[in-house]
């Protein structure tokens, strides 16, 4: 029997302003944000940073961006794809990705 | 001999988008930059939420404030005096302050 790695995704109705801001508050977790924004449904080796960092530590990101209801992720086979919750966050806090993203260093 | 309280506020152009963002991520936080943004040259209880907060932990706010470049605090006789950088963190990160503000419960 195979048990599979389940994530929660929260209703973003319950995602508070300061938490979104919070998971947006880090500078790995900015460069997967907006590597998910260009590009979706990536695993987690296509959704890091160049830089070398710790599998434990993505892991540990994308649960943070997953509880303020930023990142869905599923199991597909032996990969987790992560997928940015774009329309239910702009949703919930219109304008706010998109001027966070605009003003990320180039 | 009066020892002045002096107060370190950095060069916007030094503040990450990371930190300018942690300094956002917290509801006591965001409540003193609104009251900051609305009223200029507030002291400290006038910035302060109405609920019981102690005073260190508003002074740990307002340093964290300051060290993202969003507060300017003078001392004035026996008062400190907040004022909130807004054309400087704007002209830094156009937009942002903006929509933090707009997405604040009402």
């Amino acid at each position: 029997m195979t048990v599979m790695a389940s994530f929660v995704h929260p209703n973003l109705a319950d995602v508070s302003l300061a938490a979104a801001l919070h998971a947006l508050s880090d500078p790995v977790r900015l460069i997967m944000v907006a590597k998910l924004d260009l590009g979706h449904d990536l695993n987690c080796t296509a959704a890091s940073p160049c830089e070398p960092v710790p599998k434990s530590t993505i892991s540990n990101h994308f649960r943070i961006l997953r509880n303020a209801g930023l990142v869905e992720t599923k199991s597909a086979g032996r990969e987790m794809i992560n997928t940015l919750r774009r329309a239910q966050f702009d949703a919930r806090f219109p304008g706010l990705l998109d001027s966070v993203l605009a003003n990320r260093p180039a």
